[in-house]
């Protein structure tokens, strides 16, 4: 890995190596949705928080999101062989932190806030949300300690309320 | 795919079928930073403006953006084997549209905008830029009508202004 010291004199850039406290600095400047990846079927119900998710192409609409390999919620995925992306409107900021198990909720007990229902994979849609991506799993792409699951979308919604954006480590809306 | 027409009772949702309008129309709800991805080396200098752009990993640190695979930009990123990502502040949105070429300036021409500089791979780096992650591709994985650039960031930088953002089809900030 490259290494570089701070240099005063080249303003407006922070000139750094790329160890995990850095480039997690970096990406704190980087705004993203706050979404609940959710997944039901034969292996059962799971879901989390994620805010690394992005589509990948619109004909036909796939999307995208990253979770580490070692989580409960990955495995029961590629189980299931579908996920929907559940975009979080600002009213539902509550979620992200049960979902994130910041609250010590698991499985079942997370899904006892909100309110919701299905679409087209059987995976749950959570009503009220600012976008909804139920997505059947196209493929589990390993990278390090990560996947990216990359999905087909077989239904789309979406609603009418802001959605819910973290940046600079706290929750936002425009 | 599945179709869903629009079910006036089900109060929060609009459920639509999967065609190109109702998912750009989705995804329009999804806040997303906007960068410039940029490359040089052997094959030449590009850059392209991108909002589909996520971390994978922390440790190692591993980012991914997400582009049309008939991109000249595309094609010089993988014979270069490295792109730069540049999210932008705020006073550099005219960027965005440059480098999304609607202001018809192609190469290097796009590059007399902005103050340039470069940190690990060679790639343009963006002077005042809300966060670069300079990144060496690790793997251009195919998916339909694009790619899905990963890469190894072998130098961070971030600044201190607000970031550009893109939602609802117009930019914003916080």
């Amino acid at each position: 890995m490259a290494r570089f010291a701070k240099r005063p004199t080249d303003e407006g850039l922070q000139r750094c190596g790329v160890d995990e406290s850095f480039f997690r600095e970096a990406m704190s400047r980087v705004p993203a949705a706050v979404h609940i990846v959710t997944t039901d079927g034969k292996a059962g119900l799971a879901g989390l928080t994620a805010t690394a998710v992005t589509s990948i192409t619109l004909e036909p609409p796939m999307m995208l999101f990253c979770v580490n390999k070692s989580s409960f919620s990955a495995a029961r995925i590629i189980a299931n062989g579908a996920f929907c992306i559940n975009t979080l409107a600002v009213s539902q900021a509550p979620l992200a932190d049960i979902f994130a198990g910041r609250t010590g909720q698991f499985l079942e007990q997370r899904f006892t806030q909100g309110e919701w229902t299905k679409l087209a994979t059987g995976c749950p849609a959570l009503r009220g949300a600012a976008a909804v991506f139920d997505c059947r799993l196209a493929e589990a792409k390993e990278v390090m300690t990560h996947f990216i699951m990359i999905g087909a979308a077989e239904a789309v919604d979406f609603g009418s309320e802001p959605t819910l954006t973290y940046t600079n480590r706290t929750y936002v809306t425009f």
